[in-house]
């Protein structure tokens, strides 16, 4: 049991550690950035996917599910689309010994094989909204160095498509996205910026991007979902039109919402500390672990009360292990604390004989659980301990910001800046290079910053409107 | 809304009509064999998940997930193996612009995936058993007529592998998959038969290998399962090595267990009449579908009750669509019996005023639901319902099979064939010729079928000792 390396003194080494140490996945697979889901780290994609599901179906989504080969006959119909793409698809060129007649490429994203069959799909205005999703994995020939969960080469993912009437339509689509987002991320106990990306960083073939960051590591940045308006970019290529009230032919307006994996790592980027990860309880494996103690050296741990205990929680809906395994008490808590494991719950033979039990969070707060309303007090432990999770991450969001006043400021910043900005995109290069990263672009949703008037533009100066902007490194 | 053709007339094309008009898949995606999920038909995936998740679960296995891609030098390492799939993979050979140093295949089944990172968990018998499964799609380049559900080029895949300390415990996991299986098909409500495959048709690289096998159509069998016995087969070149007690090396034993969307296939086939598809209550996207019905032409329909019965049923964990769209009830009977619900209830002004329902199910037994223990109620005729048609499909089941005393009576038969066989693999070919089709082997378990002692083999008349099999024509 090696110690972590610390969380401040070098982000990228203790997230590879904390990861490792979890077991959340094993790299050890023989393609590079091609990673194994363990049990545990299954267990946590199960809970996030979870999550996800809940909040975009409640949204009006519905599941589909779309081949994972496209035909390069239809990958090549959007041309800006597909040169965001070509040089990462993986090329499906032989079927057994026989050379395909048609390429297939390995979908990266799911656009050049859905709207093929949105065209069929989709003929009057009684067939909008469209909106449905799929959770799949995509894969991307990615040459920069991977990492898991934050950049691998197969990813799970969900995207979800939608046709809407018009532009107005869609933009409002948009918004449901980032609104579910919002639904999602309090499960994930993750406080996040949704900003509109800026003309030159939007998805290849939008009109216009709206991703999700955050703050992680030295003031590095992580984009961890997107949302995209098509307008009629793609409808028009794969002729998506339907027939109005009033009896006219038009295109439909498009949209996209992705997530991923990198959710996972997230979680982990933000929540985990020195002991390891620490998962919120929506997307914890085990909630709760009970670990039963034995009163001396020679004397049986109490595990029947163990057993019981687990298994009334378990009964309430609750996602309990039981550790009566031979190690040490003292090996055990270390062990479940690097896994994230919200709650344990400690029996030892006082605790049994009362029906109590000791609970620890993995935010180190200790209480008693006494033998009345015991399950609804666990319950309670647990909204309390996401409660503080929430807290603490809130806190760290605020603190990981500051206001830039110039561009001399930006250089070897060590927080996400603010930035007054004009909204040119010579003026945003300017940004870009002198904090050596990105203009992430002007935030969709008020940010949990106490910020003034902005002022003039940070790099020119000028007396034209201007906004708040977030400008980062993104890993 | 055209009929569909009668399923007695050709069980093909009543198949193919029934899954397009409960829209189930769309066949309409421009590469061949590869379809899309649609909502509805993604909905009966999903609790087809749900009812192999949770019976695989209960035996102790894993969930997981690994890569879709194999690198062609792990994939190369059993022979007999890769002599199996050789002619029908999909081959990765680019990513981007550039051919890949080693090819990657697109995973027709994943032991090439899994055994070299099995060889890095299993070190000690302290490490075994080792049961993990994951749910993914798998492909084959299938040169054979593509069918929706049944002969498909991506298929939705549940694979469970198995390392155990030795043949014994490896025959046991066999034994428990095959139990598991009894209790999955149960919810499907479909009786079928588990037989030993002949030496010359088990899968390949495998030591053993038990099919699950039903009666569909015009006497043709589908085999909609199966479970593996490896012995060390793969441990050997794979190295899957571990410590015993006694400090020695030794090689696991393994296992697989495969199940497929075909099982929603199999579903279609038994249950479905000319009406359409029936589903058992555990895989219908909707459990329930309720109708508000007006009094007479100007009135309107009892929206409020319909949605009122909908919500309460929705909160007792039912599956429920409220239809209170613009079609005539007609209409709509006509559409969700084609769509295999299993029960609808009609509410019209006077049921709504009395707080009942009209309830008939698939099968079209006809009752009333009473205000009185109204969800109760409702629960009770799902359970009927289902009991119903498992009882239907056992006595089909049981019909389906004739025994043959003689290699004339098997050709052009009717049934499925019951035989009695003494395992010569000269006399099992003679079977399969006879009746241009497949010796499918000698039973695991026992036949829901009253049979005498086998007497002599039907191919050679031998006194050896003699067992019953099945020879079929597979699908």
């Amino acid at each position: 049991m090696a110690e972590l390396p610390p969380k401040a003194k070098g982000f990228i080494d203790w997230y590879l550690a904390a990861v490792d140490a979890a077991n959340l996945t094993d790299k050890r697979y023989p393609v590079k950035g091609m990673n194994v889901w363990t049990p545990y780290g299954f267990l946590a994609r199960r809970n996030l996917d979870a999550v996800m599901i809940r909040a975009i179906e409640g949204t009006g989504s519905q599941p589909v599910e779309f081949p994972a080969l496209i035909p390069n006959t239809e990958f090549q119909k959007e041309k800006e689309h597909i040169k965001g793409f070509d040089a990462q698809v993986y090329w499906v060129t032989r079927g057994g010994a026989t050379p395909l007649d048609v390429e297939l490429v390995l979908r990266p994203t799911s656009e050049t094989a859905m709207y093929p069959v949105f065209a069929l799909w989709v003929r009057s205005h009684r067939d909008l909204p469209l909106n449905v999703y799929q959770i799949v994995n995509i894969f991307r020939y990615e040459t920069k160095t991977t990492r898991p969960f934050i950049r691998v080469r197969e990813i799970h993912f969900l995207e979800e498509h939608s046709c809407q009437v018009d532009e107005a339509a869609a933009a409002e689509r948009v918004r449901s996205n980032v609104a579910a987002f919002g639904v999602m991320a309090h499960d994930f106990a993750l406080p996040f910026a949704a900003v509109r990306r800026p003309e030159w960083d939007k998805f290849p073939g939008a009109h216009y991007s709206v991703a999700f960051d955050i703050p992680v590591g030295e003031a590095r940045t992580l984009q961890i979902g997107t949302a995209h308006h098509y307008r009629e970019n793609f409808s028009g290529p794969y002729g998506i039109k339907y027939e109005a009230s009033d009896g006219s032919t038009k295109l439909v307006h498009q949209t996209t919402f992705g997530l991923s994996e990198r959710l996972i790592g997230a979680i982990v980027a933000v929540h985990g500390d020195d002991k390891g990860v620490v998962f919120p309880s929506a997307i914890a494996p085990y909630q709760v672990v009970v670990i039963p103690i034995a009163g001396g050296k020679s004397a049986a741990p109490p595990i029947d009360a163990a057993r019981t205990i687990a298994e009334r929680l378990t009964a309430r809906g609750l996602r309990v292990h039981l550790d009566d395994g031979p190690d040490r008490p003292g090996a055990k808590y270390y062990h479940w604390e690097g896994a994230g494991v919200p709650l344990r719950l400690e029996v030892g033979p006082r605790e049994a004989a009362k029906g109590e039990a000791t609970c620890v969070n993995r935010l180190g707060e200790r209480s008693t659980v006494g033998a009345d309303q015991f399950e609804a007090t666990v319950l309670a432990r647990l909204a309390a301990y996401d409660d503080e999770l929430r807290a603490r991450a809130t806190e760290r969001f605020r603190a990981a910001f500051e206001i830039a006043s110039s561009l001399d400021e930006l250089k070897s910043s060590t927080h996400v800046r603010v930035v007054a900005w004009c909204g040119d995109e010579a003026c945003g290069h300017r940004v870009e290079e002198a904090i050596d990263g990105a203009l992430l672009g002007v935030p969709e949703l008020p940010l949990p910053l106490r910020l003034p008037p902005p002022g003039r533009c940070i790099a020119c100066a000028s007396e034209k409107p201007v906004q708040w902007a977030l400008a980062g490194r993104p890993l």
